[in-house]
């Protein structure tokens, strides 16, 4: 569960009164999420989220809480954080930063139909051309440094093969200059469990920790590798199509990133099976129950390798 | 009708490719307000309300969407202006300034209960709380100066006594100094038409054209003019001081609020006896069918000279 810090009512309310939030009505703990503390928050203004940020820093927080409220004025269905009376997104609230953001209405699915990778490709694309007119900057945590720095960590667990594959596929991208590519602002994180859909229309996108500023089409080959994939790892086809021509429709994909795609889906892959390996190799204190099985990401880069012709619009 | 301008389809969605709002799939002209034109505007996105500007310039708006942009990232339900790929709030549409902003959900009230009342109150404490964090100032455009430039052009549609009343109240107000009340943003027009309400809760405040900087007590007093009202135009007592309560417990009222209280009352009085006069006897084209009875604010201001002693907390 990912309330770590236990917030009660008496001392929320305490918190409110530095907001114009209105009354407390409602506060009940969010059973999900890995990274901070979460509540549902229910006043007489509305229904809200409150985030303690657990590992998060405060100096780090404004990029994420400017960001998201950077989408939101943009029409971007995204929490928007609420300002205090000193005009601050971000507070503090049992010694950790805290930000209380507006609830998005809608259910995450985990079998989206076409109607819904058509509705999240026009949407990631909408993001991203929103995203353009963002002005800070944030490097990818998760980009070329963090892997050369990971992999030796996770190789003792890995067997010859796997290590083999890892190396050999850090090696290419390092090689490669995707800085050529369409930059932006992207989520970086945008599987099926960070979007609340209603019916076939997207309500929302939630969890932006990762965002960051890299390659537009990196973050459409992390979307496409979660929304568009076989229970086997393998890319379908029609859902894979079907995403990309929504996005294309709204930002027209590039010759420059036609020829990138295949090698944008490994390297989308990669992050995260590295990134699993490593949750399940070296787990952080009490986040085992939520390690991811790293070998799904490891069929799909395998996969991405033996398809020589990636699907495209 | 406030469709004064006509927007098609293929127009609006030619506009909003200069939007992240996604696809357009509703248009739908709104047939109330008397001053701009208003449409429905549901998108793959969200719902919106387009407004098209027919009088105010487009260096006055940014006044009144940066305020209702600050209300909505405080947390208050206000319309939240939707910002365009060039990060601004105020477009051009049809060659009159135009801006799209967030749709609230709720239906006014003409029949308020007393937990309208007590909702209302404090919604308007939570604004006025707010709003001391917005830094632009609008000097209040219907105020003494407008009064005094006003009441000679209506005096000749009047008898004896209503200009008597007219002057003698113009006159009263020129002499004091409300500039010592606490001051700050106010809506100035928070009549029950320009509230949505959900059930019992208070789900948005929408037409903030008359926005401005003033004593928050003058707020106050048109708002309970307006909800606190019996029909035979005298204060329902028992609502009057639930609402003032209700706001008293978010922004603590002062002993000068209390003394100036029932002159506040006679002043939003006399201000919409005043335009509503003008508005009947001078109307501007197009706007006789809008044309409040006037009668309804000259009753209110009488009753409330009559009343001595003016509802408190």
């Amino acid at each position: 569960m990912s309330v770590y810090t236990t917030v009660s009512d008496a001392e929320l309310t305490v918190w409110l009164n530095d907001y114009s939030l209105g009354e407390l009505q409602e506060l009940q703990g969010i059973a999900s999420g890995i990274e901070n503390t979460n509540y549902f928050v229910t006043t007489s203004n509305g229904r809200f989220v409150l985030t303690l940020f657990e590992k998060l820093r405060a100096d780090e927080l404004p990029f994420y809480l400017n960001l998201m409220a950077h989408l939101a004025r943009h029409g971007i269905p995204c929490p928007a954080p609420m300002a205090n009376r000193h005009n601050q997104f971000l507070g503090v609230l049992k010694d950790k930063p805290a930000c209380i953001v507006s609830r998005l209405s809608g259910k995450s699915t985990t079998a989206p139909t076409l109607a819904h990778c058509a509705a999240m490709g026009a949407m990631l694309g909408q993001m991203h051309i929103a995203g353009q007119s963002f002005s800070q900057i944030m490097p990818n945590p998760r980009g070329g440094a963090w892997r050369m720095a990971t992999a030796p960590q996770v190789r003792p667990f890995i067997n010859t093969g796997q290590a083999a594959l890892l190396d050999s596929e850090i090696a290419l991208h390092a090689q490669r200059n995707y800085s050529l590519l369409p930059q932006g602002l992207i989520h970086a994180d945008l599987f099926r469990d960070n979007v609340l859909l209603e019916g076939e229309r997207v309500g929302g996108l939630i969890d932006f920790y990762f965002a960051c500023t890299d390659a537009l089409l990196y973050d459409v080959a992390i979307t496409v590798n979660d929304w568009c994939m076989r229970p086997d790892g393998i890319l379908d086809t029609t859902q894979a199509q079907t995403f990309l021509r929504a996005y294309h429709t709204v930002r027209p994909l590039q010759d420059s990133e036609h020829q990138a795609w295949p090698l944008m889906l490994r390297q989308a892959a990669l992050r995260f099976w590295l990134s699993r390996l490593f949750d399940k190799y070296l787990p952080r204190d009490g986040e085992l129950i939520h390690a991811h099985d790293p070998a799904h990401f490891e069929r799909i880069l395998k996969n991405h390798i033996d398809t020589s012709q990636a699907v495209w619009i």
